[in-house]
């Protein structure tokens, strides 16, 4: 059976009627005969009025028929707490399409709330292992070469939802919403270096930032690094919002969310780490013997189904799986979904472009027979890193850590078609 | 002088202590001689209080700090009106960085103002010259095969600002405001044709809009449109927004921002065009012998310079050049960018990726000396169309038509460093 097939018996509202059976007007109206057929009079029945709609604006809102938001989190399994207790908010994954995230609902992840900084006062200092120690303005940096990249950050706490439990009554938001992918713009690391005079021994730079937690980070500066880093001030086309680091904030694509400090206010450069608290406490990694690995900073290659995904309802027959997929190491080379709980793996179709350490939208077409069963997806960088079974991956990093979790995500279906979180 | 030396002479707050002024903390923080350099505890004395920021949230705000709205016009010369009287409200091009527009801030045209349909009710028919009709639902369509495309949009009449008169006072966002660039998100024209069983015969397609004034326009089927052309539910990773033509809308790349139908309720097929209203009256364009042309679809390469632009205030030195350019045939291969006025050009780096019928930034850095001047941009594409002079597109096209204006933007800079809009 063709896909076009497989559609046309699945889809409501299909009418087969033959176009013998319409009359169309010069105008291009429809009269006669096909306005009497009843699946179109139905269809064409609730055409809006012709009158006008509402006045055109300053800025376009969201219609009153889609509702989205992040949830607010505490931790994992506190959901839906008061925002002031949150330490975290997730992007609503199983309700966007695409890959650029919506600017407002980018997940936010906060150490000491969300500053709004004014951008008149705010600078950036530039100074340590450096010929000439420099403090801008972003308008400063607004006047240096800039790029634009789209690219992924991920909360190195993503998945934490399944690493310990397993919650059946969860959607993707809950599991995966600690990811997203905008557009940045900004000015690469190695131009503000070549600014500053770098030392050639100064191969550590320390970021901080300006928010209540000063979150403070070292990152070695690597070829890969200097490369790619970016000082951003936009964001989707427009200034950085205050829950994204306005006015001005590192990204880092490919590691760890929190080294893209937001309200950057310092770039030192040294000879090595600074150890600050949040790489001796917070983001270290407590290993299965009980050891903890420090600056573990790239997010390895993951990839979720959105669609369907937990807490959905589906139907027997033609069903559409997509879903995302997303590496640190670079470019996504391939997802595999299996619709028998990972007995059997078929090759996912990925929307192009297929862009460096961003998103990348895969999808692929099921007939689902009504039996109950399980999907998931597997996804392989550029690199040929492979995203592993959560047997593996607990097998091999344990269960004390808490961070870098990118094992294969699983979702249940029963013979209802209710989608549950599950692990495998 | 190497471009790094031009900006620090420029900069305002770079200081040039070194770095053996310098005592750093194990901790990372600044103490000593450090704090007590004029410069740089000028620049740290701003740092905000450790204190915690708002709460997290459902949706980012913009900062307080930050200001942008579309102008909602009534015609050329007609701004800031009442929405109620608006036709168009334009994209604040000048505050805006990178290629995407944020989603609500990306223009508006509108003949009937903006309805908000409930998606459940809506429904697209296809009809015509078809095997079978089909009426689908939004949902109907995110079950089918999908792409995530960046293009363009651009109406028909931007640009006019410039064609007939010449106001100096006017920005960007007034000359250039009805052109965007957002991620769609839909189903390929040529899936739907194939679901439906298109007619060989059929070669036109009608499109036409759910909105109170009903527009509908006459496509030819050409195998780029069929190729290039679809259905969209989606805009920067969110449904579209009522403005944008929700729940459905076609998305035409390259081509003009009318016939992109919003609201889309009916695409049918035939074998000649239909002669709507839209393109007998509205859409044609008048040329310099008084005959009317019709069908004159795609939009030309063109390129505006967004900083400096109309109304901004420049000095004296290191100064950086930016702007968009696009092309409805395909890629830029190239932007030009003269700052005497057209005598001499040199060429701008354009920011990858260079999308397929997107905008495209290119950039440039400018020593101004001073003296008054003109600054001027010119794109060329990948099919080696050039962007004309306004004296040589009037020449060509005269001044009768009301659409496809493309000519070249030039903006003066006075000696007080004030830049307006020009004609050259």
């Amino acid at each position: 059976m063709t896909l076009e097939k497989k559609i046309r018996a699945k889809v409501a509202y299909v009418s087969t009627v033959s176009r013998r059976q319409f009359l169309t007007t010069a105008s291009g109206g429809i009269a006669g005969a096909a306005v009497t057929e009843t699946a179109l009079a139905d269809s064409l029945a609730d055409v809006p009025a012709r009158a006008p709609g509402a006045p055109l604006s300053g800025r376009s809102e969201r219609s009153e028929y889609v509702h989205l938001s992040r949830i607010p989190e505490a931790g994992p399994g506190l959901r839906n707490v008061d925002p002031s207790n949150a330490i975290n908010s997730k992007t609503p994954l199983d309700k966007l399409v695409g890959v650029i995230t919506p600017t407002d609902l980018h997940y936010e992840r906060s150490h000491s709330g969300v500053p709004d900084l004014d951008p008149a006062k705010h600078r950036l200092l530039i100074h340590g292992f450096v010929a000439r120690a420099l403090v801008f303005t972003v308008n400063d940096l607004k006047a240096m070469p800039s790029v634009s990249r789209t690219h992924f950050i991920e909360c190195t706490g993503n998945g934490w939802e399944n690493w310990k439990q397993a919650d059946p009554d969860v959607t993707v938001q809950n599991t995966h919403g600690l990811v997203s992918t905008n557009e940045w713009t900004g000015v690469p690391l190695r131009f503000l270096v070549g600014l500053a005079g770098k030392d050639r021994n100064a191969d550590w730079m320390l970021a901080e930032g300006g928010d209540g937690a000063g979150v403070d980070r070292s990152i070695p500066l690597t070829d890969e690094i200097l490369d790619e880093a970016f000082v951003a001030y936009g964001q989707n086309g427009e200034p950085l919002r205050p829950a994204h680091g306005f006015p001005m904030r590192l990204i880092m694509p490919g590691f760890e969310g929190n080294l893209h400090i937001k309200w950057l206010r310092r770039l030192e450069f040294g000879n090595q780490p600074w150890m600050t608290r949040w790489e001796t406490a917070r983001y270290t990694q407590l290993l299965a013997d009980g050891k903890a690995r420090q600056f573990q900073l790239r997010m390895e290659t993951n990839s979720v189904i959105t669609s369907p995904s937990g807490m959905m309802e589906i139907h027997p027959g033609y069903n559409r799986i997509t879903g995302l997929a997303w590496s640190g190491h670079g470019r996504i080379a391939r997802v595999e979904v299996s619709t028998d709980a990972g007995r059997t793996w078929r090759t996912a179709q990925l929307n192009e472009p297929v862009l460096r350490k961003a998103q990348t939208r895969f999808q692929t077409d099921w007939q689902w027979d009504g039996r109950p069963t399980k999907i998931v997806s597997r996804s392989t960088d550029e690199k040929g890193n492979v995203q592993p079974d959560r047997a593996s991956f607990i097998a091999k990093v344990g269960t004390n850590a808490l961070f870098h979790y990118n094992a294969q995500q699983t979702w249940s279906v029963d013979a209802a078609g209710r989608v549950r979180n599950a692990l495998a």
